[in-house]
């Protein structure tokens, strides 16, 4: 006796979601097919929609529909400072902090050996011809002050060293082991606004 | 600036899971998104699946791709026997025990007042008639031994009471606050043979 396969096949899938194990994913089966069939539907649907009209954009490389994403589509932001963060929620809450008026470039992740996951898999190949644009003067290092935040900070000044570029580090006015997502937008400003060359 | 529109919808339909809050569904959005696309597909492929293909079986209420259930359909079993369990978890447990020979009801719930879950939601105008076919002769309540199974195997013993069928307790060889998907098969084995009868 084994569950039918179209659930066996619901369950097995709702793995590929980080952190959920085989208990957890039968849960949430259950929970879908018993209480919310309709939010079930809503899923199908929104994860079809994110594949297929999600890209990068072209530029800073984060989340959009469109080839430039709206910030690096506007030209009234200054072109000659590139921040690098590690993820779109780092970009979006750097701009609802208000701290920056240059553009972006999202890495989308953060070296760590333990996920397998090294330099190469940190889109520099888009990152590198970005920042030597010729328009670009300063590059600042946003990453988390986590040891894989940092790890990767290290990693882009090396990357960027004797190229002519100002690299900075936004500073440690935030926690130590703390991640831009969760901390507040006036310490997230102050270290924007503190930021310190790298050596 | 947001997230594109169809990450944001993502973001949002992922909030159907239980115990999924906003960050983790940014997080598990950016997952799919970066690094396990066929997953996503997969996923969306099997929500449609389950929502199409899946129903209840007609006589004990478990999921089935069928109108009845392999094991309803299995003319071999003891028909005098129903044993009443909460989940389809349960059932497959209790099958992997080998301890019963008869069939199952499956209430797909347990009385849960914080959920707000009660006996109408069990689905009880099935099971009443299903019980009462002229074939079964005992009711076997195997709810779980947390406080939500056990007020639920009052209700149904209450529910049973003077109908003419012996009803009886898997017993409680489980520890106490113990759920069925948890025991291992021995322990589980060994409370279906000390069932008891219920007053
Ligand atoms: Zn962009
Ligand atoms: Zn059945």
């Amino acid at each position: 006796m084994k569950n039918p396969p179209a659930l066996e096949q619901l369950i097995a899938a709702l793995k590929v979601l980080p952190g959920v194990g085989p208990k957890t994913a039968q849960r949430m089966a259950f929970h879908l097919l018993q209480r919310d069939k309709k939010g079930a539907d809503k899923l199908a649907r929104a994860l079809d929609k994110a594949l297929t009209q999600l890209t990068h954009c072209q530029r800073c490389n984060t989340f959009s529909e469109t080839e430039l994403c709206p910030i690096c589509a506007d030209e009234a932001r200054r072109q000659d400072q590139l921040c690098i963060v590690e993820m779109p929620a780092d970009l979006m809450m750097l701009e609802q902090a208000k701290c920056f008026e240059g553009l972006y470039f999202v890495l989308m992740g953060r070296i760590s050996p333990l996920d397998n996951i090294g330099p190469k898999d940190l889109n520099l190949d888009k990152l590198l011809p970005r920042a030597l644009d010729g328009r670009v003067s300063e590059v600042v290092i946003a990453t988390n002050f986590t040891a894989e935040g940092e790890v990767t900070a290290h990693m882009l000044s090396e990357l960027f060293k004797d190229r002519g570029l100002a690299v900075t580090r936004i500073a440690r006015g935030m926690p130590v082991g703390g991640e831009l997502e969760y901390v507040d937008l006036g310490t997230l400003a102050q270290a924007v606004y503190e930021r310190r060359g790298v050596s």
